[in-house]
């Protein structure tokens, strides 16, 4: 029990990293541990109707660790620019860490979801990270664009970056994004100097 | 799809719902929204040693989707007095309206998790509510006793609305808070006027 405590308490330090979209309503931003929870609610309304031949239980259990290395790493936006294969490199180590804490078989397993998503190899893994990714874009387009506004993101980035994962795991809700994308991109809502 | 995405959109008021714990390191209070992912995490983390009869993915679902109805109601402290069986009609109210935004059966389904999880009448419920009671407890424990202190609240009042739902759903849990909740008392973290 005194390693399963260590762990949960462990985890807690997920609510101080921040992410750069806020709640809608409120001015701080969000933190990965309540966007966690949200994509598995996601998850958990979708897939019922629009993806049935998945495993729910399976996509919640990885949407809720998916974020755990950033304990360690902190968020980086889906738009930053290289890096990205060091920045995995480290939240794989943080994983290690952080699930070692609890005793095998559990740290193994814990250890064996996050890297499914991160492979986003099986259709599971496919629907998750179309769920993380389509999330973040979900709340700008219901608050006029904040991140992409205080990020100089233009059109064509989220199209890039967002669009094809959604579209992979998620079609239907892809075909729901890409109009209000664009209309959003009417709107101004977007950087035009951005590549 | 837009139905869902209401719906999705609507949870994002969960995270504006603060509770009386802060995180731990951290000067604001929490939120019910990261508050229900770290508890989904501790049951994933308790249930394969502790309580591997459980059905553990009904088990985070209840624990998901058990505070959504504070969206409408706020969030109230555990030690309150009074008003629980009026506090809980209103919750009710508020998860038939919010899940409602969603398609049956999807809507009836999320409102079945969250009476189960209320009534707390089978053992995945019970357990569920062992982690959601035990939670706040822990980050105190850690926390120099910090909602306690603040509250004024006594060690008999944690111990009588704490325990016996601790005990009940999850024995081995309570039987390492126990000893140290009483270790608590001795370092005097606990308001000795209140009853």
């Amino acid at each position: 029990m005194d390693e399963v405590i260590r762990f949960i308490l462990e985890l807690d330090k997920l609510k101080g990293v921040t992410r750069k979209t806020r709640p809608l309503g409120l001015d701080r931003y969000e933190n990965s541990a309540e966007h966690s929870w949200q994509i598995a609610m996601f998850a958990s309304a979708l897939v019922p109707q629009f993806a049935p031949e998945l495993d729910l239980n399976h996509v919640v259990a990885m949407l809720l660790v998916h974020d755990v290395g950033e304990i360690d790493t902190g968020d980086t936006i889906v738009f930053a620019e290289g890096g990205w294969e060091e920045r995995k490199a480290a939240e794989l180590a943080a994983v290690r860490r952080i699930f070692g804490l609890l005793p095998e078989p559990q740290a193994s397993h814990f250890v064996a979801l996050w890297e499914e998503f991160e492979l986003g190899e099986t259709a599971d893994a496919r629907f998750a990270k179309a769920i993380d990714r389509a999330m973040p874009a979900l709340l700008n387009l219901a608050n006029n664009g904040q991140s992409w506004r205080e990020n100089g993101i233009s059109y064509q980035r989220v199209v890039d970056r967002v669009g094809p994962e959604v579209a992979a795991g998620c079609p239907a809700l892809w075909d729901w994004m890409a109009p209000r994308l664009k209309a959003a991109q009417d709107a101004g809502w977007f950087n035009i100097d951005a590549g």
